[in-house]
């Protein structure tokens, strides 16, 4: 079954592939979801250096809580839900880098500088780093 | 299958551009969104029929119609927030192409038949398609 | 100005009859849920205008983004939901009237001026003569 | 049934004016909203029973839940934000009307016979009555 | 002053009895939920006070939103689905201070000043002590 | 000010302190709120076992889905926003307990035990017990 499906999965995203999750389990994850509204963040914190327009500005700042809310989530989702054990033991700073990713998060609501969102997106891209390994594995 | 598989992930995880949706705007979009959601639909209504535990079936069924939400939801902002008029001129089935997959998203919460989540992603890898082209013009 | 509110109130709002949606689906659809929330989107931008308290104008701002994203969510509900084929026939400009509104209920978002959201409230109002004649049919 | 129910919404629907609300406050309320999603709930409790499909009737009493949620919501609004304290002085049991509103819709979500959706429906109808008396005055 | 704050957490996280609610009912309320969020309320409003970066006093005024929110939902919630009849005729002036507590709440929203959320903190701890006599009873 | 503030606090809130939390941050957190919606969680278990209604059944389970939820949300906000550096170093385990018992709370939407639940109080108590320490520290 397993197989059937990755043959449908290759037929329709050939370039790309993503991945979701529920807690049903599906078995469907994705750092993508998290890099995506990171990337907003990021993109928003340029968009607030860029205006002089004090409600452009202001908006700027409530979306950007939400979109760095849902990176949280995001993150948070992936560590408890798709991590298992024995990912912990070949990876033992795990924990550390996701405690620091959310916290990175956290501090994008109070930054309006996208150095911040681009240190928020390294560390997501070295979550997904090992994600992918584990992938692999 | 699964290294043809993450063979297509490192791909795209390499120079990863991703992009996310907010209503600043923030220019930040991703089909991806959609598309994450809607393998999270399908591989539910697999496990769905893989299942013959009953409650793990009604958490298949209820958790289906939160994803499947998010996919309208998601395929929503992609249509009115990121595609202009000029795009319509230059495909001009793209109202309907959007209907139709959000309609299939509706379909998803009531079928628990994986083909049908598959003709989901069928039409949101259309959508995918233009998008990429649009990206690229 | 609350006179002419009401006016336009008045002028929209003659025959009507409520009804709302869901996704079983129910059968209960109502173009009155995304007109309501537009009147609060146009009245927060009125009483934006007419006030010169700072944290009153950023919760009008804040308030105002969730009210247009409401008009929105509710829009894009009954563009899927309830509208059939065969209304598309009867009405082929439905498409463009549901992707301007909805693109109205964006701008709203941006914008301070009641005559934007008054425009808003025309686009809806629109889409409900449409809907009251899908029903009689 | 589809023509009592008819005439049941002609009924409360006759001079209807909409209004939503909004916490800035925009001043724009309307019992219209917890209305729609009370039809909705009588809706499903209807389906429910005409039903033998045991996804579909799982369904009905999931999106039931929610739809039953905002009822109690818009009605707990109305009755903290939009009325006032002379409005109690000229209705004493104000408060009982909406105790006993919210307690049906808590209520809706336990039972699935229609004829329990249209005791809160008229209950909501009794707070539109005097909704509207109060907007004359 | 700390230590005497925590000799009172020590006594009720001894044998703790915590209660939330849900509408199934499990039978689970805590008047604590609408608290804690209140002290959130204040210590916002505390916060806005003492600062004088604008974009911090914004970030105040939009999370307060909020938390004011959550305070409103949980108290609706424990007035419609935890009182009963009898409990009425034992505190016959039970709906009016759920009325001025959800009011105060609503508040909130729009002051920036402690001893506002202070006078809402007092409303909630008369409530809690109703909710208590009548758990003992 | 923080003096004033506990002498507030201590005020109203002789026998029960409780706390919550925002993203200013506002300084107000309390696992409280995990282990309320947990209690919650092994009520609905319990009540599931406790009946042989199928509808009462199905909506345990998908409430059940809910408050799980919470749980997990109102325990990443504690790990993530109120420990810091200095608290891992003096309970080097932290991240596993959290890691532990949101791992449980994803449990408890699939299991109907109420022993279960009861392990995931547990869990929930040892995070409070290092909390308590950590504020009298």
């Amino acid at each position: 079954m397993m197989s059937r499906l990755l043959v449908a999965i290759d037929r329709i995203h050939q370039p790309v592939t993503a991945y979701a999750h529920c807690d049903l389990p599906c078995g469907v994850y994705d750092p993508a979801q998290a890099r995506v509204e990171a990337e907003s963040v990021r993109g928003i914190q340029q968009k607030f250096q860029d205006s002089d327009d004090p409600v452009f500005k202001q908006r700027a700042v409530l979306i950007k809580e939400e979109r760095a809310d849902l990176v949280k989530h995001h993150l948070w989702v992936l560590w408890t839900d798709y991590f298992k054990p024995n990912h912990l033991e070949a990876y033992p700073d795990l924990h550390d880098k996701f405690w620091t990713a959310t916290k990175l998060a956290g501090d994008a609501k109070k930054s309006q500088d996208p150095t911040q969102g681009q240190q928020l997106l390294d560390a997501i891209a070295e979550i997904d780093r090992i994600y992918q390994e584990t992938k692999k594995a």
